[in-house]
């Protein structure tokens, strides 16, 4: 599978961070998370798996644990399996990232 | 974990494709291919483990199972367990490409 300039994927929200799935087995999930300035995504933890934030446009504040950080396209972000994280866009620009989870999450019920 | 400006952490090499890892646990690993033009990943399968490539400089032709394609800066490849796939750089520039595999491959011997 080839997905052609990947960010360009990105679905942003008004109400609040969009999401696009680019590819799930039960191995990996692959998606996009889109942020408008001032949205962020809320501290959670994913149980026993791994995940990779990838900067694709945009400038973020992460925070892994009690680090917090700012990262900016080409960077990258881990959030080692049940430690806490979060990522908000402060602005002013739009903000687009990619995220890999290992073993991919449990379908949403 | 924080890693700044991903793509500058390639480590090319003059005999064959160069590689650097970023993170690695049971779950899942993440590193950095480096192909000066003309080098190649030959064509190899992962079993039971999911890959993704994310091309972050350069241009390549990369091959999963039957089909060939030409990938560039921003491009995703995906190439599912057990399917055979391989990475060639044909030039003039330099290629390089983010990797994560999930599970991650077991340490070398």
């Amino acid at each position: 599978m080839i997905v052609r300039n990947v960010r360009s994927r990105a679905r942003f929200r008004d109400d609040k961070m969009g999401k696009a799935d680019l590819f799930a087995s039960a191995r990996l999930f692959a998606g996009l998370n889109a942020f408008e300035p001032g949205q962020e995504h809320q501290p959670h933890t994913h149980c026993d798996r791994d995940k990779i934030y990838v900067v694709l446009d945009g400038e973020g504040e992460v925070t892994i644990g009690d680090e917090t950080s700012r990262i900016r396209t080409g960077d990258l972000a881990l959030a080692p399996a049940d430690v806490v994280h979060s990522l908000r866009n402060p602005g002013p620009g739009r903000l687009v990232v990619m995220i890999v989870i290992a073993p991919a999450p449990p379908p949403k019920t």
